[in-house]
């Protein structure tokens, strides 16, 4: 097999028939990404391609097989995250219906619901909403304001101004017949926290049903094939039956019951299950990287600029700093890649198994945040870094790079801003993943960090480690591209910065600091806590990937020492990297870019990006000529 | 006076009526950005903007007063900068027609193409374009392939292959009537290298001449409201007298005639006549930066999400994370406004001398090239950090991040590639301004600087330092917010970096190893030694700047010790910082962030962006409210 094939089959994981078939259907005349439709003409072509897939069965993999699916999250996922590398407003489309609005009833609902909805969903008969940020609370989803109060047998949903309004929502403007709507719920005269019902807001006819009023939210900065609109409901009666009751039931006389009697561990049971629109995103992150990188590494390996006078210029690939451009992130794309997989391997099992593990389940979600946030700021460094890369060339629109950037742009903010999801990941690792105060409540994890947890847990992982590792330079003598000096300095950072974190609050609140100030003084101690803890995991995933590959583990070492060096000051400052050591990670990272440079082609192509994803001939043909044969 | 026009006038330098005229300008309506017309329309409505610019006289301010101009170098980059609060298609647009176009006129020409020329092109009566990038050769402008044959007392312009084609032109595609076209000279049987001739293209009527061909770029991933086209020429024939013939002279019988002999050093010469382009960009990026930080800061301080439960919720200005994303980046922006004030005067300066001096010449296309890769770099990140700042607002169009980040994307590329732009700065640097080698050939730099030069250039300045300033912390008791500390950690690592760079290239040629490996394996060092040098001058310009003004020392505080944060990694490799001021310089930035939090909107005001720059209502006008009274 070539070293191609063997990478190609690493990345692919566990469902290389489903990446295959999406690779296929991406190739074919027709299907590569569009670039210059005005904004009707392209949510049409993105809805007519929808129901071509869902005509294919290639859009319900995650439902249970009884409403036609495939009954795999994992396949569903994979499925998901290869459409990324062709047109973005197609993939956010089918995640909005099919992953948001079919999983919200999927998860959220129950037998009746299914029974109902579900294979309408999938075959995009029905055409659905996930309304759930309004326009005054995107990432604080427990103050939304919107109302559902239950009177006489039914749901009364409000919105009670315009700050309630429901924003942003993919397939409102346009195509969406019905709405899971996220709302304060009222029933017997009490607040229950925020629930979901399905509301209709179109007729089969598309006209806007009595007391919903819609808005287009206008041209957006990308993904202008999804039609994003507003919704307003006034005082709209839908039945009881719409309550999305799988956590919360309300009975007929208005009587409210839920398991789960804890409303914010409700609130977050539900809100839990919606995971794999996180893990989604990261997928869709990293596979537009890659089509990224590939178009940019191919040009480098056929332009050429300056060299040796009298002879042939140098191509780009040869120079230093185009290698320090590109190989890094290259390196760091396969790290991420690996990641990916452990995570819908880890949602998969979660979705598949008859016992909900609660505490594995919040591990996945803590994975899923960080990872989220990573992959999709990794995405717009790596897409910038590319398009420069390319110069003029990849200033035109048909090199792809203008739509890249601008569709992967709001990736850094839905499915939960980023830096608010690390903060929700830090919260869990700093807190022993227990639920007792709200997910996305920075405030009281200050409060909570200052209870009792704190000491349970930093005697258990990090501060017991602490006075040994401390040493200035203990480790000189170790090889830094042995992956276990690398993982133990990924290790300690990631241990001394949340043991850090913990004390900073805990010390803050106990001194009886207003617990605000306490917050904010320790915020960035804590977003990069968690920061550390992903490169961690993230670094693990490649490790264990490596096998006895060559090339995939000096890439690795290439990940691990390029963090690292980024790093150094951290390390320096706490005496875990000497000033000398500090300088040879340096020079390790060159050395590792000149010796992967001639494996660079290899790399890429084991992406298996469709050649009619990376846009423009003049960029991408003339590097054909560079093909080894 | 109110601290924001303290401030503002501070900001605005020696021309506040020329920017004030702009800034009215701008404010007028219709004069407001547009973001969603068609590539045409957006075209038609650039080219009456800058028609009616051209018929009220703001656009020839660098030209010659007989020629309609006001002979202001200074003023002329003045209002082009302030005119990037706005459109950016007609800012670039501006640029081609005045300043590209009309400058190699002014600057390459004699009076005869003055007389001829000027006030038509600053009237805009005859649009032109400014032919140099070819599709094969864009950095490497020596290389250039068309050739400009003398023949029978007239010039034979021809395009010898599809790589000559002249790429990316603005004005080329829909408007231009004439071009100056770089074409390798051949006059009296020999190759005379790069020279500039005017050629036309098309006629009065808009009519494509004979011979000529062009097509245009079509869409762009911004500015699309700039025609760019590619032309090529096939035996165009043009009378001699369109040589642009300051610096070389065709005579009738052929002959040949340069006062500056050395090829090398004319090309050079001839280039570096056009260096306000530079400066242009540079101006413009700062200037996009300040409207994409006013709209992101104005949010912050409107914006409310999450904060102490049962009271208001916080204002992101409060949370450290936002204030991190934000507050670095603004006083970085103060500080390159600054270094771009001090730009202008250089320029302005060394074009109305009487007498040029070659030296102070050299040096001003040192720090032009370097701020130009600083300054645009700093917009794209910055323009990035306010779109995420700003949530799924600033994902619409009408927030203007779209178009902000499309805009001012290829900045990082036109007017010269950044880390192309900073080799020639460090060689520069590394040589002390001689001028033996080619601008922009990285492997001349390297086989010169192994040449005597180095010995002097060392001995003068950077090594002769390093052995008293290599004892660890030896200045850890200094007062890190004093400004000297701040410039003597930033001066020593720029002296150290080039020190070194020299050393590793001297090395490795005196070695005998391969010149270009060597220049590989320095490229690094090298670019990061010119990062540092203009991170210096910036300071520098900042500090000049500062007074007795408390905000604005607590501004260039941030700035340095945020850059000097970034780089502590190197300081403690070096021995400049201890592992504890290194936390100290962390923790002084988190103070300053808090110190500076309270004038937030006095600093991003006195920016004095036009309102109607700001974009979206939804994301500015609530913030009115937050106007302290």
């Amino acid at each position: 097999m070539s070293t191609t094939d063997t990478l190609r089959r690493r990345l692919d994981g566990p469902y290389p028939d489903t990446r295959e078939r999406v690779r296929w259907w991406l190739s074919q005349p027709g299907n590569e990404p569009v670039d210059e439709l005005s904004t009707e003409e392209h949510r049409e072509r993105v809805l007519a391609w929808a129901r071509e897939l869902a005509s294919e069965g290639d859009t319900g993999m995650g439902y249970p097989k009884e409403y036609g699916g495939k009954g795999s999250p994992g396949r569903s996922v994979t499925s998901f995250e290869t459409l990324a590398m062709g047109d973005l407003s197609l993939l956010v489309k089918c995640g909005v219906q099919f992953g948001l609005f079919g999983g919200a009833i999927l998860h959220l609902g129950t037998e009746r619901h299914h029974e109902k909805y579900l294979q309408d969903v999938a075959q995009l008969d029905l055409p659905g909403c996930f309304a759930m940020t309004e326009t005054g609370h995107g990432s604080n989803v427990q103050a939304l304001e919107t109302t559902a109060t239950y009177e006489n047998g039914e749901f009364v949903i409000n919105t009670p101004s315009d700050d309630a309004r429901k924003d942003y929502i993919g397939n409102a403007a346009r195509d969406g017949r019905m709405a899971v709507v996220f709302a304060q719920l009222i029933a017997g005269g009490e607040q229950r926290g925020v629930h979901a019902i399905l509301v209709p807001i179109r007729d089969e006819d598309g006209e806007t049903l009595p007391g919903v009023r819609i808005e287009d939210c206008g041209a957006k900065l990308g993904l202008n094939g999804v039609d994003n609109g507003r919704l307003w409901f006034d005082h709209v009666r839908v039945p009881r039956e719409n309550l999305l009751d799988r956590y919360a039931q309300v009975h007929e006389d208005g009587t409210y019951f839920s398991p789960i009697e804890n409303p914010t561990r409700r609130f977050f049971t539900m809100i839990g299950t919606l995971i794999q629109g996180r893990i989604s995103v990261s997928g869709a992150s990293i596979s537009a990287t890659k089509v990224a990188l590939t178009i940019a590494i191919r040009r480098a390996l056929e332009r050429r600029q300056f060299g040796v006078p009298g002879e042939q210029e140098a191509l780009l690939m040869d120079y230093r700093t185009h290698q320090r451009r590109l190989l890094p992130p290259l390196a760091k794309t396969y790290a991420l890649s690996f990641a990916q997989l452990r995570l819908v391997d880890d949602l998969h099992t979660a979705f598949t198994s008859v016992h909900e593990n609660e505490r594995e389940r919040r591990e996945l979600e803590t994975l899923a945040a960080g990872v989220k946030a990573i992959s999709t700021w990794h995405a717009t460094e790596t897409i910038q870094s590319c398009r420069e890369a390319c110069g003029g060339a990849g200033y035109l629109r048909s090199s792809r790079f203008a739509s890249l950037k601008a569709d992967t742009d709001v990736f850094t903010t839905f499915e939960g801003d980023n830096t608010v999801l690390l903060q929700l990941a830090a919260k869990n690792l700093l807190t022993d993943y227990k639920d007792s105060f709200g997910e996305l409540d920075p405030l009281g994890m200050a409060q909570f960090v200052a209870g009792q947890a704190l000491g349970v847990l930093t005697e258990r992982t990090a501060l017991r480690k602490l006075a040994d590792s401390l040493v200035p330079g203990r480790d000189d003598d170790a090889n830094l591209l042995a992956r276990k000096t690398q993982l133990s300095l990924f290790r300690w950072r990631y241990e001394h910065l949340l043991a850090g974190a913990a004390r900073r609050l805990k010390g803050g609140i106990d001194a009886g600091r207003d617990p605000f100030s306490v917050l904010v003084d320790s915020q960035d101690h804590v977003v990069e806590a968690a920061r550390a803890w992903v490169d961690l995991v993230v670094l693990e995933s490649f490790a264990e990937a490596v096998g006895d590959d060559e090339i995939l583990d000096r890439l690795c070492s290439l990940y691990a020492l390029h963090m690292i060096e980024a790093q150094r000051g951290y390390y320096q400052e706490h005496g875990r990297l000497t000033g000398a050591r500090s300088k040879a990670v340096i020079k390790a990272v060159n050395t590792l870019c000149a010796e992967l440079r001639p494996h660079a082609r290899e790399l890429i192509d084991a992406f298996a990006v469709p050649e009619n994803c990376l846009g423009d001939a003049r960029v991408v043909a003339e590097a054909e000529e560079q093909v080894p044969a």
